[in-house]
């Protein structure tokens, strides 16, 4: 895998394998932790009576993917942030009336024509959307122009693979292994500082882009302190498709050297590492952190839907690394393994959700 | 076809069928019109010293399709605006640095994806640009949140056919004609009101969403007072596609019920139509109203090349009706046709271009 930036959508279209109906585990996720947020805002939102004649709010999604988990997302923002405003024009006659625009944003190979195609009727009377192409790890829009911006399950998507990963004569090398299980201290090291960086741009850029007073909604997925992530049992999902891979080496479908140049640019990081990664930036104060189970985590999920899950998650990162012929093959051998051996959920290690509100000083 | 609301954007994708590939003629005629708005703007904007604090300055582009043409015409306006911001700054120290961002719209199916893949590499340091879904007959944008709009070729394509066209009890029944070649009366009279009526909710729309003292720039194609669609060359191609389509009858490739309830949601304005439909809004002021003849008019296009345009065109509405089989087909029969009697360009009646600049109240 090339070690420059790098561009992985989730599954485009509306097809079986698409991410629209594969999603449902991070849907889980953003319904189990939203209320104390909705409690946070309805409480603090100060922009609407910081400005009376405020006529547009803006919303941006980063990292929106294709839906529906954004249009969710964004919809319950604009539930609240209505709530707010009702409440605020009948105490204070000088209130505009509002307009929502919602920026969507994800990579420029997004599958946009999808959310486009799929927003929600209702959507067309309750806000003008728009998509903004570009990764989050850099600036995509003006400074200023955002009210509340929000991501969910998206920042441990790291930008890039840190390079001395898939260098054989580093001590980082993650030899087969692909992706930081946390086996090799050196790999954890290597990926934990492109993730400490990489967060430091996507909040450095979200800063330019909220206005003094705007909040920032980060959800996201981490790991208690102390449990490494061969541990979980999305750990072990990697492993196994890793060891999928192996066993078509081994019949010829792809190389071990391919292989050895493939990792997948994805850390989970360990809760203390990510409220210092937070910590270190200046330009937001932490207004809420609620780091709790995945509702999810308990449940036993049936092998199919692991299989979908993470084909809709995985197969465009696959697929252009090891050609479009393996995607099919692969998760067919993956699914078999699973039903060999399936995994215990009980006894795997849990993950945490996140749930962070910042406020842009 | 159906007579309620249509939606047929350009062929998208980037193959040798695609709009992006086949609107030269369309961007000649940007270029030759485009140097006196220039100077208008340069002269006349007065937005950036109305507002010394303003940050972002917002330009959309409705109607966009898929390039190459947007990204042109975005860009003159954006060279243009920093023209004047770089003088006016000198001027007063008041003035704060300018940050860009460009609005592409188009219909919700129109191809987006190609749009941001196909995006030059310069504009991505020079403006953010977000693509917005939704039909420019109607709001797309917020109030007040756009300086400068333009429109290139759009205001033709008609919200739909009028709903007598397609009646065969009606007297502005269209026969057998598949576009307003205004060769029935009654036919051009439904077309008409229909284009006044478009281009009066264009306009209001547009209206709210430009800040006021904002620009609207408009450019068209329309017809000399007097000069009936069935006298000009683009007339005579849309007659002998229609031709075409009745041999494909014949040869039973389609059926004459099919091409009776086939029309082009399509109308060219007379000078004196489109004067009165821009003077009807009361929302805007008249800078500028140039009408000139188009800079290829004269030139004697190679059939190819006005097979390729019109197959970008019009494949996706013709598609959409008759079924994708009969798209290849009929350009087959089209180019044979147009090889057997080549169209006249000396002897054609002279459409023109039109170039208006209107500034919002």
């Amino acid at each position: 895998m090339s070690t420059s930036s790098q561009s992985y959508p989730m599954n485009g279209g509306d097809d079986q394998h698409s991410y629209i109906h594969n999603s449902s585990y991070q849907k889980a996720g953003i319904d189990g932790v939203q209320e104390k947020a909705r409690q946070y805002i309805l409480e603090n939102l100060d922009l609407l009576n910081m400005n009376p004649n405020l006529s547009t709010f803006t919303i941006a999604d980063f990292g929106c993917s294709i839906g529906p988990n954004t249009f969710h997302a964004v919809q319950n923002i604009i539930d609240i942030v209505k709530l707010k405003h009702l409440k605020e024009s009948q105490e204070d006659s000088r209130v505009a009336p509002l307009e929502f625009q919602v920026y969507f944003n994800d990579l420029p190979n997004n599958d946009f024509n999808t959310l486009f195609r799929t927003q929600p009727p209702s959507s067309k009377q309750e806000y003008f959307s728009v998509g903004v192409p570009g990764s989050f790890y850099g600036r995509v829009l003006p400074r200023n122009s955002i009210h509340i911006g929000n991501t969910s399950f998206t920042t441990h998507w790291l930008s890039k693979v840190p390079e001395e990963i898939c260098d054989k004569k580093s001590p980082s090398w993650n030899k087969n292994y692909i992706h930081c299980n946390n086996l090799i201290e050196e790999v954890t090291e290597a990926y934990k500082v492109q993730f400490e960086k990489d967060m430091g741009v996507f909040l450095k850029a979200r800063a330019e882009e909220l206005v003094p007073g705007g909040l920032m909604i980060t959800l996201g997925q981490c790991l208690p302190d102390g449990v490494a992530m061969y541990e979980t049992w999305s750990g072990i999902v990697k492993d196994t498709i890793g060891d999928c891979l192996q066993d078509m080496a081994t019949l010829g479908v792809t190389t071990e050297e391919k292989i050895e140049m493939f990792n997948l640019p994805v850390y989970f990081p360990q809760v203390s590492e990510l409220k210092g990664a937070i910590e270190q930036n200046k330009r937001f104060t932490i207004e809420m952190m609620e780091i709790v189970s995945h509702p999810l985590e308990a449940v036993q999920l049936s092998n199919n839907f692991i299989t979908s899950m993470y084909r809709a998650i995985l197969s465009t990162v696959i697929e252009r690394h090891f050609g479009g012929s393996v995607v099919d093959e692969l998760f067919r051998q993956f699914a078999k393994k699973l039903s060999e051996h399936p995994i215990d959920f009980e006894k795997c290690k849990k993950q945490m959700v996140y749930h962070i509100v910042l406020k842009r000083k």
